[in-house]
């Protein structure tokens, strides 16, 4: 039996439509809603500690980022992902910002330890503080770490008994056994604030149309990220090229995706 | 005396510069005080407790949106809402995800019972629920239901002496006597994230200075959805659309929605 | 010795990238983390009481804006200056709404009594209200105040040894001693919602690179201006205009900004 290609995953969550629940920052709550609205499938952001569990059973994943965390707001995660981990649909923790205040980094434990978390979403240095590597984080933008970028999140994997993401330039996805790389993407990615928090939510999106979660962050990066390039062909700069993004998202076309798309094994 | 046709209370709009407060979620809340702004009105966003009744004095209009909403935020709402009665100002209500949760459904009554809300808003699904019609919600998204959308709203407006806006391809309002159809639109307005909530600000920002609350509403329609016709022609999808909105509705011409404009009674 | 120009801190900014920490407010948030990462510096948006301490050491500059207030969000707000204090970065204050409503001006002025605030900046009335002087404040919008901008600038910068910056039409910064006028920008910057937000986030952000803070707000202001202009041309309407100035942040010149800034002393 061959895997799912990432243009059969994106007619998946087309046809499929599914809510995709999220609790996330302030700041790119707004784009990580369109994202998953543009790729065909329906945004639910909701927070409350007395709602998060209902809507929970009404999604087919959740999407949980830290990015502006307050105590309260973990709480309400906590309960959100105990509620999805009972329906058996997919977590996905963006840890944004891991490693820059203490508070981070106790409160991405206290999640891990709280409820299965099945999908770990970071840049290198914040998913090389979640595994316990050295590093050195300023503020939410990433820095170099030592060992490669697969090993370290392969090691977490294997620890977590979870799925592992570290996007940058080249994406690493694996789930400690299959691993991808996903070579799409465009510099301007970096240029604009969003394209982080949008890509956990892509993930939760293709996570949950697809059993096999590896394969699925892989193909949903892929996609986006296809999307992205299509996007910078013609932009004057970051906001023209974000703006260009999610028209390229609702316009994607299965065929260039099969032609574009740089998924491979790892 | 014959009833203001959309271009006047446009006109009035601009020329009146209405202040309107806002408690709305934190996904469109930029969208929401943007499509006041350039509709030549003056956006307030405030939520503390401690000072909505006061910025409520100041205002012409508030609108309440519980799309993100919590338990304190809801407090905060009533409080609103007592001011703004008591100034004599319009309160909208947008029922942002009702039949989502129990939360929702709770909060929605009991802000009904706490102030007079003069305007209800919602898609068919939402609009269903709080009429105590049977509906099945998915996420945010509407649902179809079993009554006409019109015959459902009359019957809110009745029951609950105001007026009900029913948003969709069609949109329905009434005030229980007289109603209105608003024929105008585009299908990319339902392709992203935040045009429902703007109906819901725009609908605040014309109540701000007609008192004949269904005509404001459906006045306020017919404009935001014609500014969204023009938005939509050269559009490449959901993203420049919804851009090109902003800058439509910023350079409208009265003439031009004199032309175009699809109110009818109904 | 004579000042840097508004180009070299440009490049300075690009250079260094210094991390500005905000406490902002809900509706323009990304706009502010947006508006410093086109510039090349790295933004950072933290507000939980735990962490903002923390954060604020690993940050060159911190933006408070009350815009959003409420009173626990004011509490984290002192608690991140009082920590920007020790460290010895600036600490920038959008007096956002001031006048508006009682909460607004205690707050504003429990902010300046709890740390020290190193640069207030708001509209006419909002900085005329710190100040002491009598307004008519209409929502967050500006009305005419009696005395001239400079002098109400100066009164109060030389009775809080700060320095401010009254955001209009043609911009004054004054730190008591040294004045500035930038006279660079566009009528389509007041057209649309969150520019005035941005102007702060970008004093902060080059305020992290000279300590001649009154020297760094008006070349802040005056490359974030200049970028206005060049976005105006050809801009269909303030939503387009507003995009194509975050592209012209990115690739603005310091050739371009050595022409046409107009920052004269004042």
């Amino acid at each position: 039996m061959s895997h799912a290609e990432p243009q059969e995953l994106l007619e998946r969550v087309r046809a499929q439509s599914p809510v995709v629940h999220h609790l996330t920052n302030w700041v790119t709550i707004y784009d990580c809603a369109n994202i998953v609205k543009v790729f065909g499938a329906s945004p639910v952001m909701a927070h409350a500690e007395e709602e998060v569990a209902d809507m929970a059973q009404i999604a087919s994943a959740l999407v949980l980022n830290i990015g502006t965390l307050t105590v309260d707001f973990v709480e309400a995660m906590k309960t959100a992902a105990r509620s999805a981990n009972k329906k058996g649909i997919p977590v996905v923790l963006d840890v944004c910002g891991a490693g820059a205040t203490r508070l981070r980094d106790e409160k991405v434990f206290e999640l891990l330890s709280a409820a299965r978390i099945d999908i770990i979403k970071g840049n290198a240095s914040e998913i090389a503080r979640v595994a316990g590597e050295s590093v050195v984080t300023k503020g939410v933008d990433s820095t170099e770490i030592e060992k490669s970028h697969l090993e370290v999140a392969k090691k977490l994997a294997n620890e977590r008994s979870c799925t592992v993401v570290i996007t940058g330039k080249e994406d690493v996805v694996t789930d400690g056994t299959a691993s991808y790389m996903v070579k799409n993407g465009h510099p301007l990615m970096a240029a604009v604030v969003g394209t982080g928090c949008m890509a956990a939510s892509v993930i939760g999106t293709f996570a949950a149309v697809e059993k096999d979660l590896a394969l699925a962050a892989a193909c949903g990066l892929a996609c986006y990220e296809v999307a992205a390039e299509q996007a910078a062909q013609g932009a004057s700069g970051p906001a023209t090229f974000k703006e260009r993004m999610f028209d390229a998202v609702y316009t994607l076309d299965g065929d260039a995706v099969a032609k574009m798309h740089k998924v491979v094994p790892a």
